[in-house]
């Protein structure tokens, strides 16, 4: 992982800089010597949550399936979905020839989508992956009711051979339910909170059975840990934490994550709860917000070139290219674009990032570029790791548990009030009152 | 449409909103009356771009795809890809079991995504759909290089027949191009920009190859302009103009726009494009956001709930439910969710709505509904055709040009700089002269 910040500093006076660093490097003395706020919930920082035995287990299991069957439905919302989706988009083929399909479930309420998912496995062999730390999560609990009775209606006993519970240890209803009936099942650890569970069997078990390098993924992970744990000025953690609290300091109320190649788009989604859920509490923390270019930039660019700046962007931006696709030449040069035949796609897309950053800083919005050096099992464990690091620096030095989310049960709360669920007798009839009115 | 203000207009004092409406109201005259900003674009207002004889040859092109390919790749970018594909998320299944599969490619320059589609339509029967005003735009000019090679290398002179171009009229490269080999061709007006291009052939290609009833989806984009260009105080365009306007002017300064039906995700796209580019001009305009729900109240529902409140939300709720999939009960209700047997999984997507709803005012966030009556073509276009009428009149509101974009240049020019386009040789040299810097 690199750092370019010399577009993004001209924009932050060196006072609100060594300021901004000082409460960083307090943060980061603070996670590792474990005095952060929240410090119950440091499982991941030494990636340590899956041991040598249980890797194998994982791996074993990802055989096994991807021999039995078509598909794989993974069931959970939130942390228990976004890292293996981010994972599973950014280091799969766009066009899979071959594998296991990987496809997700509760983690939304669309009876439409539900419906229709269910037609579809109709005529697929599939297993459920079901990650939930409690059970009874409504999105995932709902959805598994339906799959469970589906799989059950085809297969009887046999079912219990497809589903694969990722759950609490020792308590809980899907614990509870997988022990009696013998599903395999993994750990959500209770020191590791959703969205810095992509380490552990949340994350690595659909990771595995899709056929991505578990191994490595982690290895990546544990390399970043070395790397970010040493406290420096160019620590690339620190530098990221300190630069865009410096700039949220100065009035930049909103971070924009950028990328230039689609298969990062869950990588952004992935990325935004880890920050916005991490550091959006007590009436502060800068708002999260993404776009893949240069898709967008033939939408939001106009904004974000002339429109209010109350933003700075973040690109990903990846150094090794991809694919050599080369440019044709055209005979009748229509188009004009002979100029660039014999340049890869990739180059051209590469200028085109350059040429953008050029052209945002210019009109006052102060760009940051992370640079991932490839994108494979390995980098990309490496680079959500460094995401993760980052994040409890950045949220502890601006004064938040980045850890909890207590405002996340506020709907829930509404929920089960307007849906009579029993022990909320009260909730209902005031809110059901409040409704009339 | 309905739109339901009450908790929005809680947070707006009357003076703000008296005033922003009566500036509503002023823009609402000045685009039927055509003296609006912008008004050499307003091709798009009576829904008349697409003539009867033209649908008719459009839905006659669609039918023979129909029956000759398995796959329709549309080649664009911004207003040439989003609408068409907006409307066919939103009105297609999300498991397609039948029908023409439409992949999109020159909506960005990923080399890597390219290449694995180029060998994916290896083995398919495929047409293409060029969207191009000029083209000459870099990205949909360099996917239409790399995918007319690839169809000619296989069908030789019958690869004219599978190349449908909707582009300039009478000038151009692609208009040229289309002349000359024969394909068939349709027109992207130059009264309509391409955000506002949907109801013409722009959109209405791609909608009908796949399926879609373009008649209904105009029918009833006809149907909003016959309701919204009539002032009143509880026009919904007006009133959601009037509201969002207000809301900024008293320091919300982002939108984001929300959705319960995953199949919106694309909407929420073509939303922010339509908004983004017609507003963020001039150093003002609202930052454009979106999140599905419920599965982002799991990612962004806490920084919603408990961050810093410089947001507001819209809502599109759909009216009727669309499925009646019922959640099953559990012997065990291990999960503890009985008390739900029997009601379907999109009634409780609906009282999650209004818990949110309720959580999200109760946290200082201004809430805006928007109602659709139900999800087919009919209303889809109505909805459309509701939010182009809306921005049109909330951007003129605000005192801007709608219709233009001049901030899109200023990444290409530096672009074509750095790729060393002919005809930018002093810009080549200049940014080459900085960059070493």
């Amino acid at each position: 992982m690199k750092i370019q910040l010399k577009d993004a500093l001209s924009f932050i006076d060196s006072n609100t800089y060594n300021q901004t660093f000082d409460d960083v490097t307090k943060a980061h003395q603070a996670l590792l010597d474990k005095s952060i706020p929240g410090n119950e919930f440091l499982g991941w920082v030494e990636v340590n949550a899956v041991d040598e035995p249980t890797l194998k287990t994982i791996q074993a299991t990802a055989k096994r399936l991807q021999e039995a069957v078509d598909v794989l439905v993974v069931v959970g919302i939130g942390g228990s979905y976004l890292g293996a989706q981010a994972a599973l988009q950014a280091l799969k083929p766009y066009f899979p020839k071959e594998g296991v399909e990987i496809l997700f479930a509760g983690h939304h309420m669309s009876g439409l989508y539900m419906t229709e998912l269910l037609e579809y496995l109709d005529n697929k062999r599939y297993a459920i992956n079901v990650i939930s730390k409690s059970g009874t999560t409504t999105e995932p609990a709902l959805a598994f009711r339906l799959l469970k009775n589906h799989l059950e209606a085809r297969l009887g006993e046999a079912a219990k051979d497809y589903i694969i519970a990722t759950t609490d240890g020792s308590k809980g209803a899907l614990r509870t339910l997988a022990d009696e009936q013998g599903y395999e099942s993994y750990v959500v650890p209770d020191d590791i909170g959703g969205r810095y569970s992509v380490f552990s069997a949340v994350g690595l078990v659909p990771m595995a059975v899709a056929g991505i390098d578990v191994e490595a993924f982690i290895k990546g992970a544990q390399a970043g840990y070395e790397t970010y744990r040493v406290p420096a000025k160019d620590n690339p953690a620190m530098l990221y934490a300190a630069t865009r609290q410096s700039l949220y300091r100065l009035g930049k109320k909103i971070e924009m994550f950028v990328h230039y190649e689609p298969k990062l788009h869950f990588t952004a989604e992935w990325w935004k709860q880890l920050f916005g859920e991490s550091e959006g509490k007590d009436g502060q923390g800068i708002f999260v917000s993404s776009a893949g270019f240069s898709t967008d930039l033939h939408s939001l660019g106009q904004m974000i070139q002339e429109g209010e700046k109350i933003f700075f962007e973040t690109v990903l931006s990846i150094d090794t290219p991809l694919s050599n696709l080369t440019i044709p030449s055209d005979q009748d040069n229509l188009d004009g674009l002979n100029y660039l035949a014999g340049e890869t796609l990739d180059a051209v897309n590469e200028k085109a990032q350059i040429a953008t950053r050029i052209a945002h800083v210019d009109g006052d919005v102060p760009n940051l570029v992370l640079s991932l050096p490839t994108l494979d099992a390995y980098h990309y464990g490496q680079l959500l790791y460094f995401y993760c690091f980052a994040c409890a620096i950045s949220g502890a030095a601006s004064g938040v548990n980045p850890f909890d989310q207590p405002g996340v049960e506020a709907y829930k709360v509404n929920m089960f009030a307007l849906l009579g669920k029993p022990g909320f007798e009260k909730e209902t009839q005031a809110i059901k009152a409040r409704i009339k009115k």
